[in-house]
């Protein structure tokens, strides 16, 4: 199934992507998908409904986050073996974490808000890792047991935030700096999430290309490794980290994010998001 | 006013202490406290309701989190001039900015839950500022007007986990390394957040003393930092950073926590917790 909801913010209603790829209306049924329904038995319910029963919607709707409640946004930092080169630092030996504030949630394609004063804006396609059974110290081999499905994150990034003390979140957390969606793809269609092509590209110009094939730590080792030191609740995400080509990682120069650039990024089989970059305004 | 919230985790009933310190029961009136009544208005209408017409709460109940609904623990880092003195780093010219995981929230009273291959487990004692109107790009001169009220929190910390990479978030989110509480002191019975005295003990020897005089950067500085970067909602919690006495800078040898510890800690007006350190459990 791909589930995600569409409308004004804070309005979402839940939505249903049929086999041809048309969104189809389940507000009919239910109210806006929750953390329960990310749960084997409230997939399970989902999955009985046939999206060609349900109203096709009209037009281009916007996008919200694919369902509410998101709790926590782990985040893993330099998880690709061709980023961590890119960057010139040492290959992590065990996986670096850090958080996102839920603050910074908003539509896949939402504008992206440049705050103020910022100078380094950068970019980062992710594969984001959406909990749907609650996961406290589980195995590796336990690990996909627990996951609900995958989506696209944009990691977006403000360099010289991020970078102006020793801690991250900062420069990561900022309003709008979490694109999520278009869609939570259940973890069933995504037959193997370490065999998935990624891109991204700023004004039609490509700037990353990756495949999960290349993280240093996939996703059931991540998983485990965080549920050890946080539960992982439904509805919270790891966002895996991004392959090579951020802004920061350009030669000659880096390359950073300015207002009226268009970004656009997807991953295969969970769609494609796409910002445009304003200045943040009172 | 002081408002808890008391009962078994999950099924928390709303409560006022009254002038005598004693505990009321608020549950006839109302459910839980949420964001919303953190609210100028909230607070308003909540102190309409006379504490001495509300029942006695029997014995001692657990206490949980004073209010539902944190969605984000901004912390700081190294903020007492006399604790960066310590722990021999430079006194940071910006704050430093962390994230807390909400998932590590307890009550003020419960277990300290000591992970698996946990080493350096430790203390900090920290001013929380609560959030009671939607914080964003707001001046110094305006923050306070942001603020609902006061509470304790502990900064439960693995430094062995916080230090592996360069990254502290993975050391500070472990579940039940939040105790907030007893409290939500609200603003006006606090005339000055930044002449507070505060302390810590581990089984009756007193390892924090301390004030936020020392902060480097106030209460009202912190909040207009932070909203520059993250929009603040209410009930949110900024984590004031801690005085000298943690753990890790103790002379000659560091000293860590190890089960059937007793940690007591308070802030002057703010109530006291207790934490009984004990090893995880499946």
């Amino acid at each position: 199934m791909k589930l995600c909801q569409f409308g004004d913010p804070g309005r979402e209603k839940p939505g249903l992507v049929d086999e041809e790829g048309r969104l189809r209306d389940l507000s009919g049924l239910r109210g806006a998908f929750t953390p329960e329904d990310l749960s084997p038995d409230g997939l399970s319910r989902l999955s009985a409904v046939d999206p060609r029963e349900l109203p096709l919607v009209d037009g281009s709707p916007r996008l919200g986050v694919p369902y509410h409640g998101v709790s926590k946004i782990v985040c893993i930092g330099l998880n690709y073996s061709d980023h961590a080169a890119e960057t010139g630092l040492p290959i992590p030996t065990e996986p670096i974490v850090f958080l996102k504030a839920t603050s910074a949630l908003c539509g896949p394609d939402d504008d992206t808000i440049q705050p103020p004063r910022s100078t380094k804006l950068d970019w980062e396609v992710e594969l984001g890792v959406v909990i749907g059974r609650t996961a406290r110290h589980v195995s590796e081999a336990e690990a996909l047991g627990h996951v609900a499905g995958y989506c696209v994150v944009n990691d977006v990034s403000e360099r010289a935030f991020q970078m102006q003390s020793s801690q991250w979140d900062k420069g990561k957390g900022c309003d709008s700096f979490a694109p999520v969606g278009p869609w939570l793809v259940t973890a069933d269609e995504v037959p193997d999430p370490q065999a998935l092509d990624m891109w991204l590209d700023v004004n039609g110009r490509r700037m990353q290309t990756g495949s999960t094939r290349t993280m240093i730590f996939g996703v059931a080792a991540l998983l485990s490794y965080c549920s050890a030191y946080m539960t992982l609740f439904p509805g919270d995400i790891i966002a895996t980290g991004t392959p090579p080509g951020v802004g920061m990682g350009r030669k000659p120069e880096p390359v950073w994010l300015k207002a009226g650039d268009v970004v656009t990024l997807g991953i295969q089989g969970l769609g494609r998001q796409r910002q445009t970059i304003v200045p943040w305004r009172e």
